[in-house]
């Protein structure tokens, strides 16, 4: 929750994510996740005190106040490994990736210094950047070592969270040209207002993967609900991979790109892909980027139709003078 | 320096390097950091003190026992700002970089959360990977607001420092010819035992470059000893370019890339430049990379040879098993 710190105070959220409790002895998420074996079992326990209504200090939790779960950390890495994603964008744009798909996940790093909360504004400086949204899942770990296999990522996996992984298409291109990856082409990126334990998703958290559609909308309307479940690379192997010659600390965050279905009616998380799929199909690009003042809107619900993670549902707006 | 915590302990070190004394009510260097100007005056203060003689609670100042001066930081961009060493690279190798460089600064995002300390071991997992070294110059900066122009950059950098930016050259091709960037190919990154602010650097630090040379070794034979004044984008335009869509949080560390020079005689200051220029002047790279057990050294000294920032001086090991 916002307290006017850089990391914000750690909160516990009701699964119905009506009401929240303050955590005691730890004050924020980053801190709990560096001493996790014993910060969970406090957590869990003051989870299980708010939903027996027995905890003390009850209040009702407003996404508005959260910060991003995560407001800042050291080091968040995005996977795009959907393949149906690539292969549209690679098709449409012929973006010169080379990459061998079936033996390794692409990866970039991402900056982690200034994560956006999931209702406040993306402040950005020019609608000719061409600005997109990218609906994903993330995952953070504890202290994974340098090295560890796919076979023992999953316990490293402590929290589940979305992800609008805000991105300027205009520069994207000259970028990737490079080789270097992506500075200005990806600003600081936003949060659900939620993270979960991957036991809150029961059967949905199957081999590394969330097995639930992402429902996105702009400005109130349909865009997409692409399933999970298409993720080519699970979360275990993008950890290995990106564990492979360093070891990640705690509180790292792993993206999984953006979710991406091969069913057309499953529509998109991001318009680059839906714009992809329009110069496939219909010869030309027709949705355009967004403009200032539209909404995007990131949620996934379980099969009973209830929020998991709360809403990130912002505005993309002009940036002030500095 | 060195004290079981993963941000360490703050200690203001004299200018000839020889003894140091701990900060007083600041913890690490992130914290004095995130609140510069306040923190400034106190440690200039102390500064003072330990160079007149009056500070209590000195003592001396050991590079083996200091970590990195910020041990993690919420984020790392490290640029590759002298053209000369591209061209190099480029003309030797083919990459396939398409830049355009009379524009735009090279730069790539790198993981800021387990930097490694100036005598410490380079853990890495293979020789095969192909191990070298880079020697930089990066400065820290305080909060850039986003949109700043090189114009108000140079307020913003409080500290320099060197870097080795540990490279696994094998791996780095696969990587760029993705777009994503690096990713396996970019291990943690050591630093200098020492950062300085920009005053100590005197009439060497000339519109936002290091105008000295940068002296590395392998194994105690001398590898170059370039400069840093021909540097083809300086730091302050580095800051600009990196800040265009997003800002900086206090503590972003931004490198210069591998210091390189026109004049052959001025060596390299990594291994990949090296088989470059054998690869252009002779027909073929003869100079191998490293083997587990060699050692780097990277240090910078004034005009009167006295060494500004210490050294890193580190050994390449094997990692051992997890």
């Amino acid at each position: 929750m916002k307290n006017g710190t850089r990391d914000g105070r750690l909160a516990v959220v009701s699964t119905d994510l009506s009401k929240a409790v303050y955590a005691e002895g730890v004050a924020h998420l980053l801190e709990a996740l560096e001493n996790w074996s014993a910060a969970e079992v406090s957590l869990r326990a003051l989870a299980a005190r708010l939903e027996a209504g027995t905890a003390g200090g009850v209040f009702a939790f407003d996404p508005v106040q959260a910060m991003a779960p995560l407001p800042r950390c050291y080091q968040w890495l995005d996977g795009s490994t959907f393949a149906n994603h690539g292969a549209l964008m690679e098709r449409a744009f012929d973006l010169g990736i080379t990459n061998e798909y079936e033996k390794f996940p692409l990866v970039y790093q991402g900056a982690s210094d200034d994560f956006i909360g999931p209702c406040d504004d993306v402040e950005l400086t020019s609608e000719s950047d061409n600005m997109d949204f990218e609906g994903e899942v993330a995952v953070v770990v504890d202290e994974v070592p340098m090295g560890t296999p796919k076979e023992r990522a999953a316990a490293h996996i402590k929290l589940i969270m979305l992800v609008n992984d805000v991105s300027l298409r205009a520069l994207a291109g000259r970028e990737m040209k490079t080789g270097f990856g992506w500075v200005q082409a990806k600003p600081s990126t936003s949060f659900s207002p939620v993270a979960v334990t991957p036991d809150e998703l029961g059967d949905a958290w199957v081999d590394g993967r969330v097995q639930l559609p992402l429902q996105v909308t702009r400005d109130g309307g349909w865009f997409g609900h692409p399933n999970g479940r298409e993720m080519t690379f699970n979360f275990y192997r993008l950890i290995e991979h990106v564990a492979y010659s360093r070891r990640l600390r705690a509180g790292t965050i792993v993206g999984s790109g953006t979710v991406s279905n091969a069913a057309r009616s499953a529509g998109s998380a991001c318009i680059a892909e839906r714009r992809a799929i329009e110069t496939l199909d219909q010869g030309g690009a027709k949705t355009p980027f967004l403009r200032f003042g539209e909404r995007v809107r990131i949620e996934m619900s379980d099969t009973a139709g209830r929020s998991i993670f709360g809403a990130i549902d912002q505005r993309y707006v002009k940036r002030g003078g500095t």
